[in-house]
């Protein structure tokens, strides 16, 4: 049971949350849907991996598991990628620019200072674009409230990847325009 | 210099950022006008000073000077209020239910899952409503980013606190609308 009472307490991790606060759940979904599903050269898979491994970093089950099942939708992979992320993808086909920018995203999680002109100039190496740079730290600290606003107010998560297949679907599909 | 190539280098802190990435500036915009502005029985001086205190933890110079600034300027003490948020605000004349709501903040600001029921219920009995716990929460969850955004990607900020107060001055009596 979440540390405050809820309109409605059967509904999982953050959706319970933007269900009981409506005036803040618009700007928290309206930046989901723009930095997840906006235009952008990065694929939404490849931020939807970058806002799973952040969220596993943080240890929040909800939203890595949540967002890792919306990125095995938009890759058509198996949900065998949920597991795979918490491993840093080792059986998952990724880019090796999108492999800088999650050593940029881990950076980020550890706390904004972290982030080295190292970090920076790998991924420029690899063809990241100063936006898709901007892109990642944003999302990455994005994911740094996303998380702590889930697990800071005490929500309950299904424990298994099969809770979270429909979500999956209806978030790379349907996006998060509204909840 | 930043990290990445902004549109006007002057800018300092999250200014820059937002001025260069409008899509994204729109929802963050938005946020803080909401969580720091909008309608709630939690004024917004005491808002900014949750604000302020996360920033400190964080150690982001530019988030916590110009919302400490802010603070100042709603609460028409002088701009020491700056200096008096790093000690714990020794010299300020705040709310017990404030103080709780700091350490419940202090909490969501070293990880989601280190709020304890003993932070709630301490909150609770200065009078804390569950929609202030909430918002408490949220705020400290959304400095996490703002702070993780501003110094992920190595932008610059004045170092003197005199370079905030018309910074301040606009932020608690324009707010966050546009910049």
């Amino acid at each position: 049971m979440a540390h405050i009472k809820l309109i409605n307490e059967d509904l999982p991790g953050i959706i319970g949350l933007l269900n009981n606060r409506p005036e803040t759940a618009k700007p928290l979904l309206d930046l989901a849907e723009t930095l997840l599903r906006g235009p952008s050269t990065l694929t939404s898979a490849e931020r939807e991996i970058i806002a799973a491994s952040v969220s596993y970093w943080n240890d929040c089950h909800f939203c890595h598991t949540s967002h890792a099942a919306a990125a095995a939708v938009h890759l058509k992979t198996g949900f065998q990628l949920i597991d795979d992320i918490k491993a840093g993808l080792p059986q998952t086909n990724v880019s090796n620019k999108l492999r800088t920018l999650l050593t940029i995203a881990h950076q980020v999680q550890l706390g904004g200072k972290n982030v080295s002109l190292e970090n920076i100039n790998a991924a420029r190496h690899e063809g990241a674009t100063d936006i898709e740079i901007h892109d990642t730290v944003l999302i990455a600290a994005a994911f740094c409230m996303y998380n702590r606003y889930v697990d800071g107010l005490g929500t309950w998560a299904p424990a298994q990847n099969e809770a979270y297949v429909e979500m999956g679907q209806r978030m790379a599909n349907v996006g998060y325009g509204k909840f």
